[in-house]
């Protein structure tokens, strides 16, 4: 496999104390996570941490090295926990200034209101990247490969659009599903034998403890379909009569 | 501050490949983070990684040496892709094997319906202690200071009433809040000000998108209660006439 054929990867980085002391539930990993898949983005590793602008930046610079995109989330307001965008400048070691861009965007949103505090949010590295979509009209700031998205979960959804645009869908996963109600301990051998002959395949299952209509659900993941789909009907070989309940 | 007197740390690692793909939203680390919140333990970090041992044992190793609790969530069960119990024992050089006790409640369960895979829940890296409680009969298994929690949400919540029991309550965080409808931009230099007086009191600034009944919420946290009440008035005297809307 050369490197044009390697697969897509990414990480989030999540930030904010407000997470960690159980404040606010994280909205928007799955949001995230939801759409990579899509894009047919591998997305490897979620890391959530507190406003901490030495953490910040140390991870940043780690996960830029080692994935091929990298999502920030949360910390960009203007008051003084939100570290992110100084942190992101220090994981390139990047000087930041007011972006007239970004400048002219807020005079012209807040005009007469126009305090300093609104301005700290015109702040980023110096030579980032601003994109946007037509939709869209607040941009996001990449800088490397490191794209900053918003907390708040209203924004950060939006703003996915713009990731979308710009990324693109490439061999995006193919995903089957089948629904039992065999319990896992009875599912393993027929797993453990599909495992092991469809290598390429990942093959995950997941019981219900709240759902009546089943109780294991099985999936099975790859980027070819083929080979996802011959995977899925030898497992469903396997299957003693009257299973599965269903399939997608 | 000696060690006695350090505050007690945790970390999560999260473990599941139907969590990275969005298949699967995470309801596990918000109940976390407020039972340790409650309990005066600080959360400093979230990991979520994919279902791969090696990986896994590491991050185990890793936040097991920097945190004096470390929780996993998920990839317990008998199939495949678990690999909690292998990776957490592989961590500290640890055999696996199965656990009288562990196997025991499973014969009383499962009876004659009882397989191999059942059996495959009994095992435990040898050594590892099991608490429980009066209430909570199926234990935690507890390995040096990580403890192993199933992803499933409904057990994830039950057995958080062993993490509980067993950990105490030390020296909890002490909370007020303000809600105001200042945007971040007028809040910024009012908010700036407390945070320099009252360095030991964390500050924290949340607009809301949703909830028109304020714009800003204001959180000041720790576990000095006449500190935080300080920083609290010193906040609340520097807002204009009307503010805040209300307080908790």
């Amino acid at each position: 496999m050369n490197a044009a054929d390697a697969p897509r990867t990414a990480a989030a980085l999540v930030i904010g104390n407000e997470l960690l002391s159980g404040k606010v539930r994280d909205e928007n990993v799955v949001e995230l996570a939801r759409l990579l898949r899509r894009l047919g983005v591998d997305l490897r590793r979620v890391l959530m941490v507190p406003d901490e602008p030495e953490l910040i930046a140390r991870e940043v610079a780690e996960l830029s090295r080692d994935y091929t995109f990298v999502f920030t989330s949360g910390g960009v307001g203007p008051t003084h926990d939100d570290v992110t965008i100084a942190s992101v400048a220090a994981a390139f070691g990047l000087e930041v200034g007011p972006h007239p861009a970004l400048e002219k965007l807020l005079r012209d949103h807040y005009r007469e209101r126009l305090t300093e505090g609104h301005l700290a949010m015109a702040r980023a590295p110096v030579g980032a990247r601003l994109l946007q979509t037509d939709d869209v009209r607040w941009p996001v700031t990449v800088v490397e490969n490191v794209w900053v998205l918003p907390g708040v979960p209203e924004i950060f959804r939006m703003k996915l659009a713009v990731v979308a645009a710009h990324l693109g869908v490439d061999r995006p996963y193919v995903s089957r599903a089948a629904y039992t109600n065999l319990d896992e301990g009875t599912l393993k051998p027929l797993l453990d034998r599909v495992v092991a002959d469809h290598p390429e395949v990942a093959v995950g299952s997941y019981p219900t403890w709240s759902d009546p209509s089943y109780r294991t659900k099985l999936t099975f993941d790859g980027k070819d379909a083929a080979e996802v789909g011959r995977a899925f009907d030898a497992f469903l070989a396997t299957l003693p009569a009257g299973e599965p309940q269903r399939t997608e």
